[in-house]
């Protein structure tokens, strides 16, 4: 049993990291000073399981985070599609709803002052989002990098909680499962065909299946 | 003069309404009892200025809701495309950037309790999601859908402050513009050729061009 169990929480853990890497964008929850829940899109890495971000030194995002470092969030999801209502019900729209990932972090943030985690960030933000490559290595023995190292600012959240809601009909009886995901074959949208193997990953009359449940803790 | 600048706004808000329209989910922030600011990806609807959204009578939201309803926010944001640092730059990372859309409102929330407005505001949100239809009209007429409509909690955000940003090079001299739009050319990744019109609808050096500036509020 804890074998099984183990191998669940490893295999949560991979796709959440699978997620992050995908996703090249989430939203920063903060407090402001004068009281209001701050939202900020922005490109981020998840690097030796930190959140990190940079952005210029000044601005609102700073601000918040001086005020309430303690208390912030990171939240990622991503859309794959609306189930309409008519795969299930002919006359009322109540069965609509949407399949989707989304990851949602509670921790700490503290703005990164060592330049050499600072540059390993960095590289590990570039590898993630240009990974082609294109450029010099980033690292503090490159004195063109140094300068702008120090002219950055880099923040790490620091992970206290992490819930990820794959939503994917887990709850569904399997007949509706079935006749989902032969309308979303037909239907044929850009990710209906992600979307179909997911719910086969996730539905929970597939004997192999390892998600019994839509949550997920961390 | 005058009219110029309203011909600019009205642009402008038909502008967010159409990126309102496109995108299918956007980021609640709300203060949660305990202090944490969260975020909440779901489905909503821009309909007679006003956000609005579903959900259950219990569960998180409606607990943040409850605890704040007069400081909510709302984010939604596109990202179209990663700009490399090399196209700029041949050694350093830094050029590295992204052009997105990003619409951010700051508002008070309330539970709509008219079982009328909440009819309206769910058919909308149905019309916009479920363009195809295949439903019976949501009214209060349906008694169908009269306990339905009890059953559900609707949320209307009225927008208190509005601030879009719309990021496509506009602070960019001309020439980097032109080289950028080109090497998006022939990358031809599946929002690169939506860019490059973007880029041009906002570019600064465009003698029609009606977005000299990348921040426009509301």
């Amino acid at each position: 049993m804890r074998r099984k169990e183990f191998a669940i929480e490893e295999n949560k853990a991979s796709e959440i990291k699978a997620f992050f890497a995908e996703m090249t964008f989430g939203f920063l929850g903060t407090i402001s000073p004068d009281g209001w829940p701050h939202v900020t899109p922005l490109n981020f890495v998840y690097y030796e399981d930190f959140i990190y971000f940079h952005g210029s030194r000044i601005g609102q995002k700073m601000i918040d985070l001086k005020h309430a470092a303690d208390k912030v969030t990171f939240s990622v999801a991503k859309e794959y599609a609306i189930i309409p209502s008519y795969f299930s019900d002919p006359k009322m729209a109540c069965p609509a709803t949407a399949f989707f990932k989304s990851v949602y972090i509670k921790g700490a943030a503290s703005i990164v002052v060592d330049l050499a985690e600072k540059a390993a960030a960095l590289a590990a933000f570039m590898e993630k989002l240009q990974p082609e490559g294109g450029y010099d290595p980033i690292t503090i023995e490159d004195p063109d990098y140094v300068s702008q190292l120090k002219a950055v600012s880099v923040v790490r959240i620091d992970t206290q909680e992490m819930n990820a809601k794959f939503k994917f009909g887990q709850n569904w009886k399997e007949a509706r499962i079935e006749q989902t995901a032969d309308l979303l074959q037909a239907r044929n949208h850009d990710l209906d065909e992600a979307t179909i193997a997911l719910m086969k990953q996730f539905c929970p009359h597939h004997k192999d299946s390892v998600h019994p449940t839509e949550n997920k803790v961390l």
